[in-house]
């Protein structure tokens, strides 16, 4: 920008200070260091480059930015106060409060405007790099020529610990493989963090490790010198070969004499006494609390005003693009559209049982192959495992620098960062997306599946090898207690299908979901066929096969051991005893179902119940009780043919008959 | 070495490629690639450079060496019967079968002389890193000018999975930073993931990233040249300066003509077809099945004879040192004993309750600095939180280059290697550990807690601001599912201690503990003083406080919560209501005292139950059963302060006496 007012913007970075420094105080509670030190890169960055407008925090466009370091959320709550993103200074007093638009980290869309819930270091990167690529691929199906309808940046600033994060390493790589050159990262440097000084713990060289992923690296020595990391900001514009890891070095708490440059200023109040110093030292009236003058906001109206203009034009090409390109603008719109998926819940009721055994994995591939085609903005892969988990989308190329309109993606084995780039698919909007692994690496998923949760974004996981029925791969392969693990989750769904229905359902279920993520867990092993029923699936449990008379048992089972409950059933019966069974492949649907419905399928008054899961059993007694008994596994699973085990580990019908036969 | 016979030598490595394929044939399961390609790797560091002699696996001063790439165990298994590790042609036609002594994964001391358990990829370099820390830390501690009584070497092969895994990125940067010069990494770079080349994945510049970190590197370009790869292994021998990181560039699956340099090669059978063209390739018999000619088996024990040499003269040196430094072998056995850790055990007769509110947090810390006197070998640290979780030793040096004797750790933000690393120092041997971080943040190193258990390592988790009561930080760091998590885990304890005396008990269960790992659940907030009781606390639930007449309810709570129980409880006799009160620290333990300590801590006759505990309510149904009622959280928190956000969820006196009267 040629005629930046060089004093009027020194003041404008001191409003971000003061105002971080304010609020944390009142607040008695946060993190003043990043603000104070990073206040000029994320001033610079809104003032000069970043793309928005707003009068539409949602435009479509827009460039979007990502405190990864999500501790520092008073820079970017300062940020969206100075440039009209309706965030008053009422809202800033209520900085940490009950339901106040400003919580203690950045949460998606409180307010309007925040692009992703940070906090958990690192994760901000992958999803960054999630909305980038969504940026690549979406450029890649509907840009035409004269017609750039997408076309935007994202921006991430993070910090030391982002980058001492494995999440940083596994996103960053796939950044510089697919060559996404309209990702910059800022890396806030000030060499600080909670136990003191980088020093003793992280003296490796950051810059170098970017590179070594393919990332250009520019160095900012100066992190209060605005035209330096504007300058900087524009050789990553310019340069469309790769993504920029921008070094700013920073110094932490910058302007707070007492506490500047020591962990001191990372995550506590600054203190009343060191608040005014701070003001003192910026030139700020001490006497004034959560003070802008005026001016200022004109002055930050006034720099962005050129840009934001770009939202109208935009407005205008698209307009214009839908003439040009009718069909396109139809794909956009079903693109942007959850009619498709929500009409999918209906057809859960024409889902049929296989008549055959097969693995319900194989299930899962055949439907995510119809749904491919039904949902052009299906993307999605898996942690280098596509061919045991059944993910390929046939027929369709793999996203990539080359080929950017890729719907199958190859994430490596890097479940993490897997899930949060698919979380940030999901952020930027416009495409449906699913990850893929072993149901054991969810553990490395994990964290990035609580923030889709967290989020309300409707993540799909597809986990497979479900069990001990892995086999000869062992205990470090076998999946005990991930049922839990993800079922404890709120806002989080956990279908185990019994078949070929309970599969389709699930899916339906999955895609459906607009604020709640879905985890299919499959099997490796082939399943007998059930008399699963899709429409009944969606209620999350149902009776899958009554008893002959009045049922004085219930076997209640999910997965693979719905067959072996029928199984055990069916000799049951034989002998007298009167056994309903209940396939129950949803335990949060069920849940969700009236008081009736769920009566109408445990009945409080049949207490004899017998639940069977060939993985830990805690948890099952919210339906079995006191009084009835769970068949699972409360070990580690072992290495053998995976029959082997499933004898072993007593998931037999002797077994099943003996443990209900003692209730 | 001079004399190598080289023809024998290429014999030795295909014996190591054909005893693999026969073995994944015969099961008809396994990862031939890995095996076949890096035969050659394997053969030259066992034959020419590692310390061991077979007469004692767990001989102290051995070198290690961790196959990071699990998955390639049959390079292990063929490695330990080629140089006579007590692992018979038997035992590997056994391979992957029920209680062998030759699982799918290498299973740690399954059979002796596996170092540890490997599969989960990336693992295995966390864990070398760990055990070369030990090495350095032992090293400074116990070494004597003449007495170099610790002095090995620890190995790593790794895969390119591995290396995308975030760990790896993680505990490299450790390595680098503490130039732990003993430790070196054999990466395995045959570019074929499952999926395929690595090409559209994969492309960073692996050994730059190696440097990046700290590592110093070099490239081996064929990896069927055993002595290039000598060459390189005796270039990091004799560099005192930094680990290395040597590439050696090999081919997936050699030797077997249809389908080296291929993912065919990974993870099935080559086919019986195929493995009798790779015998042919390799100039094998073809008829014969495991088959391994007597001159091998001689050849490989004498290129080993010499050094395996080496560990009569480190049994005369530690003699001699014994003699020298008597007290030093004193604390040598110090360090390698137990009795001390089970004799705490005992002393939790004395533990008492705090008579003023603190945080059980705080408490933890007092706890740990007692126990650091008594337990000279006690090592460990947080991921950059120790102010927080109060785990620093006070006046204990930080550990590093120049400080190696040092016993805090500071491991960054780096949660999963932090607690593979942890790992390692205890399957080195000699070192007592524990790690420390946020609860919230136990999900990222979850990977590694399990592979404790697994290990069945008696591994030290502090997991502190364990609930709402982080308050103003919000849903991204106040934990809900995870004691779940964790309770779910095989093999693992959860002490949630309610006070000063319950956490002296978990900690002395958690130092007492040989084979399971232990997890203290502590508190950010201070908490109101309770009449806790450490003797009683390790039957692992127990009654607090009893009603005045017949108990007709039971309240149970954990952690914070039981003080709030004791107050409804309080309120409630004074109704008239019957109710008992029962602490539950540790749920494990409590399932693991007889039937009748258990009946009498919960009667069965007694169904008007109510757990509280301000976390995820999954699982407490096993106490309460279809009749009680649980006060839980099982939604996200919020963002406020700590005490807003009790009321707000409901653990308030009125709030449990309302649902207590309900039932």
């Amino acid at each position: 920008m040629e005629n930046r007012d060089k004093v009027m913007e020194t003041r404008a970075v001191n409003a971000i200070r003061v105002l971080s420094a304010d609020a944390i105080q009142k607040a008695k509670s946060g993190h003043p260091g990043l603000p104070l030190g990073a206040a000029a890169m994320g001033f610079e960055l809104w003032a000069h480059h970043m793309k928005f407008n707003p009068v539409d925090l949602e435009w479509e466009d827009r460039d979007r930015f990502v405190l990864s370091a999500g501790h520092g959320s008073m820079l970017l709550y300062a940020l969206m106060n100075l440039f009209g993103w309706n965030l008053g200074i009422e809202d800033i007093r209520q900085f940490r409060q009950l339901d106040s638009e400003t919580p203690g980290h950045p949460e998606y869309r409180n307010p309007l405007g925040v692009e992703a819930t940070t906090g958990p270091l690192g994760a901000g990167i992958a999803m960054g790099v999630g909305m980038a690529a969504a940026e690549a691929h979406l450029a890649a199906v509907f840009n035409k020529p004269d017609y750039k309808i997408v076309d935007h940046r994202t921006y991430v600033l993070c910090g030391d610990g982002c980058m001492m994060e494995g999440i940083s390493s596994e996103a960053m790589s796939l950044a510089g493989t697919w060559k996404l050159d309209k990702l910059t990262l800022l890396y806030d440097a000030n060499r600080i963090t909670i136990e003191g000084s980088i020093d003793g713990v992280f003296t490796e060289d950051v810059g170098k490790r970017a590179e070594a992923f393919g990332f250009k690296v520019l160095d900012v020595p100066d992190g209060n010198d605005l035209e330096a990391i504007g300058r900087a900001l524009d050789a990553a514009k310019a340069d469309e070969s790769a993504p920029y890891f921008i070094i700013v070095h920073t110094e932490i708490g910058y302007g707070c004499p007492a506490k500047q440059g020591t962990a001191k200023s990372h995550g506590e109040p600054l203190g009343e006494e060191n608040v005014r110093a701070l003001k003192e030292f910026l030139g700020w009236p001490q006497d004034k609390d959560f003070y802008v003058p005026q001016d200022i906001y004109e002055y930050c109206g006034s720099v962005i005003r050129e840009r934001a203009g770009a939202m109208e034009e935009w407005r205008d090409l698209f307009s214009a693009y839908r003439k040009a390109y009718p069909e396109m603008a139809e794909l956009w719109d079903k693109y942007h559209s959850y009619d498709e998926a929500l009409s999918l819940l209906k057809e859960a009721d024409n889902a049929t049982p296989s008549e055959k055994a097969d693995a319900t994995r194989s299930y899962s591939g055949k439907v995510l192959n119809k749904l491919k085609d039904r949902f052009p903005n299906l993307m999605g892969g898996s942690a280098d495992l596509a061919p045991s988990v059944k993910t390929e989308m046939t027929g369709e190329a793999y996203f990539g620098k080359e080929c950017p309109e890729g719907r199958n993606v190859r994430f490596g084995v890097r479940e993490m960062a897997m899930t949060g780039i698919a979380n940030g698919l999901l952020l930027h909007g416009g495409i449906r997306s699913f990850v893929s692994t072993f149901f054991v690496f969810s553990d490395y998923l994990k964290p990035m599946a609580r923030l889709a949760a967290i989020m309300r974004l409707p993540q799909i996981l597809v986990l497979s090898h479900d069990s001990i029925g892995v086999g000869e791969d062992g205990p470090t392969h076998e999946p005990v207690e991930h049922l839990c693990t993800l079922r404890s989750i709120p806002n989080f769904r956990v279908f185990r299908p019994a078949g070929r229905a309970e599969v389709e359902a699930a899916w339906y279920a999955a895609m459906a979901s607009r604020e709640t993520p879905t985890a299919l867990i499959l099997t490796r092993q082939k399943v007998d066929p059930v008399p699963d029923d899709g429409k009944k699936a969606l209620r999350g449990a149902y009776v899958i096969r009554e008893s002959k008379g009045t049922p004085e048992y219930i076997l209640i089972a999910t997965g693979s051991e719905v067959a072996l409950a029928l199984k055990a059933q069916a000799r049951l019966e034989d002998e007298g005893f009167r056994v309903r069974v209940v396939s129950m492949p949803c335990m949060e649907l069920f849940e969700d179902q009236s008081e009736e419905y769920k009566e109408s399928v445990l009945p409080s008054s049949i207490r004899k119940r017998v639940a069977i899961e060939a993985l830990s059993g805690f948890g099952w007694e919210r339906y079995t009780g006191l009084d009835g008994a769970v068949i699972s596994i409360n070990r580690f699973g072992k290495s053998a043919p995976a029959d082997v085990l499933f004898s072993y580990f007593g998931f037999t019908v002797d077994h099943v008959i003996d443990v209900l036969k003692r209730l």
